[in-house]
C-alpha cells in the first residue's frame, strides 16, 4: 500500500495513473506532462484522475487572452509571463490552436515555440490542437486548466489563436478575458462586436507604436459605452479598461497586469467570482456531456435513421429522439 | 371533407395547418408565408406539416451564397435573381442573418430590404434571424428551403451574412456554394482557407473594378491548386472556377450563372448530386435531433447535476449521461 491516502484510493485509480496524479499534486513536472497527455487522449481512468485533480484545484487565477490572428498575442503572453515571474508567481500557459498540426508532449512540457522562459522550471507551457482530441478540444482544455491549477501554478494563461466560436467558448471559462486587437482593426471589431463585448474584461490595443492606436482606443471606448448604456440595470457593472501595449518592447504590460488585478478585485468584491465559478462549472459539465452524447447519437443515427430515399429528416429525427426522450421522462418521473 | 387527398389526411394535420400546406403546394404566396412562420416558430403540428412538404420537394436547385461582411453579397444576389428571372425561372431567396433584429413575415413574403424584384410575384424573399427560433436557426432554415421547393420555386438561393461556423453549416446544405470575396481580401482568405476550400464550389471576386482583383484571383487559384494536389486521389474532382463580378453594374453575373450550371452538370454527370442529397439528409436529421436533444439535456442537467460546491464536472456529467447511455444500449441491444 502506497502512501497515497484514502482520498485517491477511493477514486479507483490504478497504480500508474495514481502515481501521475500524486506526482502532479507533488509538483513534479514530468508527472504533470504525462497526466495531461493521458487526460487529453481520454485514456481509461481519466475521469477518475480528473475527479482527484479537481478536488485539489481552485486556487489558480485563470486568465484568457484572445484576439485576431496577427495581433501579437504570443509575444504579449510572453511578456505577461515575464512580469508574473518577476512578481514571484508560477505560471502555466495553454496555447490553443485548433488548426495547428502540433500538439501534445515533450517530456518537460511541450515547448514548440521558443519563449523567453523556456529554461524557467516555474513556467509550464502546453500547446493544444484539435488533433488527437477524443472528446473535443474545449473539454480537454478545461481539464488541462485544472491539472495546472492542482499542480500548484499561481496563474494559468489560456491563449486562443483565431477568433472562431470554439475558441471564444474555450477562453470564456477564464475569470478574466483579455481581447487583443491592433490599430486599424476597427472594421473587424465592428463585425464581431457582439461576441467581443460579451467576453472582454480587458482590452489590449497591441502594436500601439503603429499609427491609429488612439483612434482604435476611441472606437473601443465608444463601443463599450454604447454596450453598457443598453444594459445599465446592474449597479455592479465593470467597464473594460483599454490598455495600449507594444509587446515587442514590453511597453504597457505592467498596466495590463494592473488591469487584470483590478478585474480580479472587482470579481471578489462584488461576489462575482463565485458566480463565475458556478457558471464555469455548468459550462464544463455541459461540454463533457455533449462530447460523449454526440458519439451516442451517432450510433443511434446509424442504426435507426432511414435512408434519404425512404423518409424525411423529421421522421428520421423522431426515430432517434424517441428512446432518448423516453429515458429523460422516466428519469425525471420520480422527481 | 376537403379535397386534400389521403396523403395529407394520413399525416394527421389539423384543418388550418392542412390548409396552409395545401395552399403552399398550390402555389399560394400567402399560404407559404404563413406556413413558414408556423414552422419557424415550431408551432404544434409543424413536424407533420414538414413531412407533407418534404414529400413534394426535391425539384428546386439549391444555391448558397456566402462571404465576408462588405463583400456585396446582397447586390450580387439581386443580380443573380434578375438573371434567373430573365431565364423564366422562379426564385426563392432566404437571407440568413443571425445578428439581425428583423425576422418573420409580412404577408407576401418578408421584404425588409428593397430589391429590384420587390414587385415580382415570382420572387419570394424571406429573411431569417436567430430571434424567435425555437429549434435553432439552421434547423428552421432547412425547413424553409423545403417549403420554397415544394411551393414550386425553380431555384432557392440561401444568402448567409457573416462567416461564422453556424452560417457555414447552414450554407453547406446547398448543392452549389458560391463564396464571395473582394480584391485585397487575401489575408482573410488565408486565415479561413480551410473552411472556405471545403465549402466553395464557385468563387466570385466581387467589386472587381477595384484594384487587386486579378491578384486576389491568382491567390485563390494557387490556394485551390495546393488544396487539390493534397487530395488528388479522386478522379471526379471539381476545380472551383473563379469569376470576377461587379455586381453594382451587373458585370460577370452571366458567367457566374454559367459556373453554377457547370457545377450542377458536374454533380449530375458524376452521380454526386445524389451523394450530396444523402449527406444533406443526414445533416438535416442530425440538426433536428441536436436541437431537441439540447432541451432534453437541459432538463436532466437542472435535475441531476450537482452544485459546483459539491462536485466536479466529470461526476456531474456522468450523472446526466448515465440514463441516456443506458437508453442507447437498450435500444441497440436487439440489433
Amino acid at each position: 500500500v502506497s502512501g497515497s491516502g484514502p482520498g485517491l484510493d477511493r477514486d479507483g485509480l490504478d497504480g500508474d495513473l495514481r502515481d501521475l496524479v500524486e506526482g502532479t499534486l507533488d509538483g513534479q513536472q514530468l508527472a504533470l506532462s504525462r497526466l495531461i497527455s493521458h487526460i487529453e487522449d481520454r485514456k481509461p481512468g481519466y475521469r477518475a484522475a480528473m475527479r482527484a485533480i479537481y478536488r485539489e484545484s481552485g486556487d489558480a487565477r485563470i486568465i484568457g487572452i484572445t484576439g485576431q490572428p496577427g495581433a501579437g498575442k504570443s509575444t504579449l503572453v510572453d511578456k505577461v509571463v515575464d512580469r508574473y515571474r518577476e512578481q514571484g508567481l508560477t505560471v502555466g500557459v495553454i496555447a490553443v490552436d485548433p488548426s495547428s498540426p502540433y500538439s501534445g508532449g515533450s517530456v518537460l512540457g511541450d515547448r514548440i515555440r521558443q519563449t523567453s522562459r523556456s529554461e524557467d522550471p516555474e513556467v509550464f507551457f502546453r500547446s493544444m490542437s484539435s488533433r488527437g482530441q477524443g472528446g473535443g478540444l474545449a473539454a480537454a482544455t478545461f481539464d488541462v486548466i485544472h491539472a495546472m491549477d492542482a499542480f500548484g501554478k499561481d496563474v494559468v494563461l489560456i491563449e486562443t489563436v483565431g477568433a472562431g466560436q470554439n475558441e471564444v467558448d474555450i477562453v470564456s471559462v477564464a475569470e478574466t478575458v483579455c481581447v487583443v486587437t491592433i490599430p486599424g482593426a476597427g472594421d473587424d471589431i465592428q463585425a464581431n462586436k457582439a461576441g467581443i463585448l460579451e467576453i472582454a474584461d480587458v482590452f489590449a490595443v497591441n502594436k500601439a507604436d503603429l499609427d491609429g492606436a488612439h483612434t482604435t482606443r476611441k472606437e473601443l471606448l465608444q463601443m463599450i459605452r454604447i454596450g453598457n448604456d443598453l444594459d445599465d440595470s446592474d449597479e455592479r457593472r465593470w467597464m473594460p479598461p483599454i490598455e495600449l501595449t507594444t509587446a515587442t518592447r514590453g511597453e504597457g504590460v505592467d498596466e495590463l497586469l494592473e488591469a487584470f488585478d483590478d478585474h480580479y478585485e472587482f470579481l471578489t468584491d462584488t461576489g462575482r467570482l463565485s458566480e463565475e465559478r458556478a457558471a464555469r462549472f455548468r459550462q464544463e459539465l455541459r461540454t463533457h456531456v455533449d462530447a460523449e452524447l454526440s458519439a451516442l447519437v451517432d450510433r443511434l443515427v446509424a442504426a435507426r435513421a432511414p435512408d434519404h430515399e425512404d423518409g424525411d429528416p423529421h421522421t428520421g429525427a423522431e426515430a432517434v429522439l424517441a428512446p432518448l426522450r423516453a429515458a429523460v421522462e422516466a428519469e425525471l418521473d420520480g422527481d
